[in-house]
């Protein structure tokens, strides 16, 4: 497939892959299924997803949109489709710049399918591809940044119509000042960042995630979850209840922790979120960590559970995935390993950790 | 006098008599002074002040100089010069515009000297004027702002290099947003704003406050009270020993009150203030209110004490100064009136109220 539209019976498989991929970050998937199928629905222009580098013009400019925030802050404010595209604007206008191509910043339920909603808005394609091949929660934790790219200028907008451009010195910056926006706007914002050409975008990015998150949605929805375990060389980490939730909104993000309860013995299973989960412990011991995915799923339907959804009582599967290469150099652990995060461990690949247990 | 070039035996009049029309705000005037003096002794450009309207072209683009934060950061945090002059080349940068003069936005120790600061490192001249006439805690405070005049762009840099540019809907979501940032960068940026056509600028600024903050530190500077207070038809409120100072740091302003109790009475004056002395009371009746300007004066020195420095144990001199009549607009005092401050009381003028005290 080189380009693809995307139609309306598209969207229950993108939002849900996209959600498996987001280890319980990057929004609700019913916001952005919602805001997606009104697009569809509202004479927009079609959505068009290409996926092949030799179609592209090499000097084509290519920029990342997303929305900015805790995602449960996006479930009480949903989003007005029409600001994706005047952050766009507001970045042209700024830069100079003319947008040839949009491209995901992250996978998840909402960021998955703002690029969408922007296309529409546009008519500019999206590029079959992203900055994580997951989601994560601060904008210096993408590929494009660990092949040189600078997220900056970054454009933050708000559905009041204000608008800041900030031009970090580094990543971390540029995050730090732009989630400060976004929490001074009321909690989420609509950005465009990460401006780059073509060539340098295709280098450093992680192709072919939203055809493999609709390819994934597919299958859960038809309750193939061993095709995608298959597909993804993913592993099950665990069956259990949950029996305890921590969770705080802490600057602009959803942190805490879950405890997991095994259904067939009495192992715990601990995962920390930020936004997104990231650190698994059986009884203590670390089982999965970021950049690995750490998915949970409910027990009966199969379908990913956010961090903001996940509740006592629940009966869930957790999945490790193991990360795409670009997620594991040493470059890249720098910024989205354990330590980045606060833990006092390193990375250690899933499918190595996994050999050691049996659940 | 159209045209005067600032010396070094200028500054400490000059800091003296802006910190004495910043009415307790707008910077620390020892930093300001230390500044410009390295400014004057480096070798920098020379600092052109002009007065007279018609030696300007009308098509000429004027902007406005400042640093924004809480007053009590700047101390500990010294600016490095350069850094002002960087904060314009952003604005011409993102706006296209050639900058051909820099306005101070108030008066006060600080933000009177920064243009003469950036003056120097830039060759620019500056307009002997600014939008307050005084010192005001936030950017939207300005008669620019009260004639129509937008802050936005307003862009905010720090010492590190972070370049943030704010395009607020209205002048109080410039305000807020660029707030936010300023705290962020470590509470302390400099700002370039509220650029406009030297036509409106001069329709809607208080003119001649640099000459005048001149002249008024002149006379403090040789202890001529008297001078000052019939040049300015101002009046001395009260004189006693401070006996009180409740002072905090609340979201990037110093916020407080203090309480001074009377040397040849028992009366007790009380002024509030945020960044700078806003109402002032005694035996609870208001005697005098933002607008009109509240500075208070060491009572031996004559030399004007900050709401960063005031403490326990000054014996001091209070001023009354009526406004200049562009703040006293019904206009403007739904920006700068008491009731924008969170008082619940009309702004009534100085000179009337103090008719009926004797002290």
């Amino acid at each position: 497939m080189e380009t693809y539209y995307i139609q309306t019976k598209d969207i229950q498989n993108l939002i849900i892959g996209a959600s498996f991929l987001g280890t319980g970050g990057g929004g609700d998937p019913y916001i952005g299924g919602l805001m997606l199928k009104r697009e569809l629905q509202n004479n927009s222009k079609k959505i068009e997803i290409i996926s092949k580098v030799n179609t592209i013009n090499q000097n084509s400019f290519v920029i990342g949109s997303a929305m900015m925030g805790a995602p449960i802050v996006m479930i009480e404010k949903i989003p007005n489709s029409s600001e994706t595209k005047k952050a766009l604007e507001a970045y042209s206008n700024f830069t100079g710049n003319k947008i040839d191509y949009i491209t995901p910043l992250e996978m998840g339920g909402v960021n998955s399918t703002i690029p969408l909603i922007t296309s529409a808005k546009t008519g500019i394609p999206v590029i079959d591809g992203d900055g994580m091949g997951r989601a994560f929660p601060e904008l210096q934790m993408t590929t494009f940044y660990f092949y040189g790219i600078q997220p900056s200028p970054v454009v933050i907008f708000d559905e009041k119509g204000n608008i800041s451009i900030v031009k970090g010195i580094n990543g971390y910056w540029s995050e730090k000042i732009a989630r400060t926006i976004t929490v001074r706007y009321g909690g989420s914002a609509y950005i465009a960042l990460y401006g780059t050409n073509i060539k340098t975008y295709f280098n450093s990015a992680i192709l072919g995630t939203l055809t493999l998150a609709l390819e994934i949605g597919q299958s859960i929805n038809d309750m193939r979850l061993d095709d995608v375990l298959d597909k993804l060389k993913a592993i099950i980490l665990f069956k259990g209840k949950v029996i305890d939730v921590n969770r705080k909104l802490d600057k602009g993000f959803s942190k805490g922790n879950v405890t997991i309860q095994g259904l067939e013995n009495n192992n715990i299973l601990k995962i920390d979120f930020q936004n997104e989960f990231l650190l698994a412990t059986i009884n203590n011991d670390i089982i999965a960590s970021v950049p690995d995915l750490i998915t949970v799923l409910d027990l009966f339907t199969f379908k990913p559970i956010t961090t903001d959804r996940i509740k006592y009582g629940q009966k869930v599967i957790v999945v490790g995935i193991p990360s795409n290469n670009k997620l594991r150099s040493p470059n890249a652990l720098k910024y989205i390993g354990p330590r980045a995060f606060g833990y006092n461990t390193d990375f250690i690949p899933l499918e190595q950790k996994v050999k050691k247990i049996a659940n």
